[in-house]
């Protein structure tokens, strides 16, 4: 493992020097992480403008800002203790906040959404773990388990880990655009419960690292499995925002369980969304939800217990969770703005999902399904037996020893498939598509030049 | 436990109404919880300036913005990747501010500090739940324990209750004005000592809920036990600005450490700062660090990984703490308000903490220590035996009791000294010192009236 230790050492310093050593690149590129704005995307002016007015309250007077921002800006701060963004806030977050995203929800999905419902986190991330923590309990004395798609993403591998779960995988079907086979589920579920209470499934939708767009009968397959399972649903659905495939849309995990009808409606479930991606990417406030659903009403006193035994998430990540929740509509001043900065990313991002995935299936050896969402490909490669041996050679898995000779030559960092799990014997990583497009094109253009050399090399 | 419940409950409605009923009082006051903007204390303004221009850097053209503000904006976003706030951040915190961090630390003690030590946490206590969670390891198949004050801040016992960690209580000596006697320490270990392995100590100094301030010659006998027992020690000294006491003095047990030379100087030390307290008081932005001194180097490197394997604590908590680190300095154009702004916060305080404990002194069977730091009183009071058959009938502790009908009767809310701890068969219960001077006034006025017929009703 120490091979990637250093690749990853390598990736933190970022540097295009490494022990002295001049790399044969000018500039690294970090395609290994979802981090819009570190990427070159600019922020969304109204949610930017409202953070400035809640955090120095004098600007209200600004003529220069625009009146909607104001607005909100002052009905945020009324729901401040002391109206400051200084004072701790409800451990659930900021009341007003909260109705706003139930108001989100209930026009996303056109059903109704109970504000009481809803949790505020530090980030998607925060709620994810709030929500896992409730199922810590063995039951029977037998450890319990949350079962996580394959490829998955990280957090939630090292939070079971952390809190002592079994993690059970279950393979995203590559071959059927990364969705889930309830073949599949059935089998994973029957050979983890003998050593483990399967309590709970998570499902990523639009996927990360794998990109793909579920459709509205493949979550009606995976509710009946849930249903007939007796699992609690979790349901990240933080790239809801991100569709690029014009055959694709987005389906909440609610609304299509409210579609099915009861027993199906009735049943546990929680909902994540996040202010870090979508066309905002703002990562670093660190503002997020959970709306959670049918909890037994003893699990959700022991939930809504320990959420409230902590502080409170940061009021101006809260903040800007408020305006995405709340966006200008038409009419308002700021509406064109909004709307034209939201569409202008989003279709940058659909034409780079394009490029991205078009580019890796011309490419030797390389298959890439259709980037239908969220902000990942995630393509499958094959190896020469000679840069497998290679990789044996420096007790690299395969994956890990391409990415780093493709960082070594190129300054292009992606991670290795090994880092979210694939089926054995292939290899994969993932790659964002968030580099700006000319930025990107010349990546694509260095990386396709990068691996012809390495068959070359490896032949 | 449902009175104490109940009680819980009234804190969070926070209403003058319950039940329909209406109580006899105009306002609930939250004496309760140290949220010092909720209370009325007003933002430093250079820290709001700057918490503006990061987020919407169009001010930075502003020319009613100050320079030094636009200064250290600027020098915030070129710390952050893609110059955006939005951008997640090394985990442990934007590189400038680290050193910001250092900088300020040998600015207070005289001593160098090296930024490579500093990590920043969304607030104190996820700065402090991390370095906690590198002890969690069993030691020779014995429970990991860490000593703590009684009373102590509920972070501790919760946080070690959560990680599985032996909770080891030292009465802290209230005769002595809450100081530590090593007597104490000595009881408490080594009775722990035969049912787990006692890895560290937390000191809260200046203390919360108790309001001391620890003198040099009592560090350096905890630093000594310390040493001698083999215990890595995590200083809490959140509260270092907030010296009211003109005999107290803040000592930080780094540099206490360092003036005491080998072997005390090189021995493990986790300090804490926080930006909620102080003259500052941003709660809701959630900016804290942990300075973390002669680490074993493997514990280092994990503790380093944990960190590392996180995301990143809010953008904007960070820029708050920045500026905390960083203030204006004579001749720069905001050092005036700054200072003026400061003064009159801390001033006020030490105001407010003498008139509280001199209050409470007056009350029959009251005895309450001088406030010498932080933002609270830990008063002694005696009950009629009346009073806690009273309690026991109600299933209620009776410092609890206490409380309770205080909120009933007066609105006025202060914590029961239970939730703290206490030596049996004391009663206390902690107030702050923060509803704004005038409003104080009234809460203490309105305090010794139900005092005085509690003390009838129950006599």
């Amino acid at each position: 493992m120490e091979g990637h230790y250093t690749y990853t050492r390598l990736l933190l310093l970022g540097n295009t020097h490494y022990k002295g050593v001049k790399k044969p690149f000018k500039e690294v590129i970090k395609a290994n992480i979802g981090d819009c704005h570190a990427m070159g995307q600019q922020p969304i002016t109204i949610i930017r403008q409202v953070l400035a007015l809640v955090s120095y309250p004098k600007l209200l007077d600004d003529p220069r800002f625009p009146e909607d921002a104001k607005e909100r800006a002052r009905t945020l701060l009324k729901g401040c203790r002391g109206g400051s963004m200084g004072s701790y806030t409800d451990s659930p977050g900021i009341e007003v906040i909260r109705r706003h995203v139930a108001e989100y929800i209930e026009r996303r999905d056109g059903i109704p959404a109970d504000w009481q419902n809803i949790v505020i986190g530090g980030g998607a991330s925060d709620a994810i773990k709030n929500v896992l923590k409730i199922l810590i309990c063995p039951i029977d004395g037998k450890k319990p388990g949350v079962m996580i798609p394959i490829p998955q993403y990280p957090l939630y591998s090292a939070t079971l880990a952390e809190f002592n779960m079994a993690q059970i995988g279950y393979y995203l079907d590559e071959a059927n655009n990364w969705g889930l086979s309830v073949d599949e589920l059935q089998r994973s579920i029957t050979e983890a419960r003998k050593t483990c209470a399967v309590r709970a499934i998570v499902v990523i939708n639009p996927g990360n690292p794998t990109g793909q767009v579920l459709t509205k009968q493949n979550i009606q397959e995976i509710v009946k499995f849930a249903h007939k399972e007796k699992l609690f649903i979790l349901a990240d659905e933080v790239y809801q925002h991100n569709i690029y495939d014009p055959n694709s849309e987005f389906h909440s995990f609610k609304k299509v369980m409210h579609e099915m009808g009861e027993p199906y409606s009735q049943m546990e479930l929680a909902s994540f969304m996040s202010a870090s991606k979508g066309y905002m990417g703002e990562c670093g406030l660190r503002g997020g939800y959970a709306e959670v659903l049918n909890m037994h009403p003893d699990v959700r006193a022991q939930y809504l217990k320990a959420i409230t035994a902590m502080l409170c998430s940061t009021t101006l990540g809260q903040a800007c969770l408020d305006v995405i929740m709340n966006p200008p509509q038409e009419g308002e001043p700021s509406y064109e703005l909004y709307l034209k900065e939201k569409t202008s990313v989003l279709e940058s991002l659909k034409v780079r999902a394009k490029m991205v995935a078009d580019t890796f299936n011309s490419m030797e050896g390389f298959s890439c399904n259709t980037v239908q969402g969220a902000m990942y490909a995630f393509p499958q490669f094959k190896l020469p037996p000679k840069a497998i041996e290679a990789a044996k050679a420096k007790n690299q898995a395969p994956d890990a020893f391409y990415a780093f000779e493709l960082l070594e030559s190129t300054g292009i960092c992606v991670v290795p498939g090994s880092g979210f799990g694939q089926r054995p014997g292939t290899h994969h990583f993932r790659t964002t598509i968030l580099p700006q497009t000319d930025k990107l094109k010349d990546m694509l253009d260095k990386f396709a030049e990068f691996h012809a050399q390495f068959l070359k090399k490896y032949s």
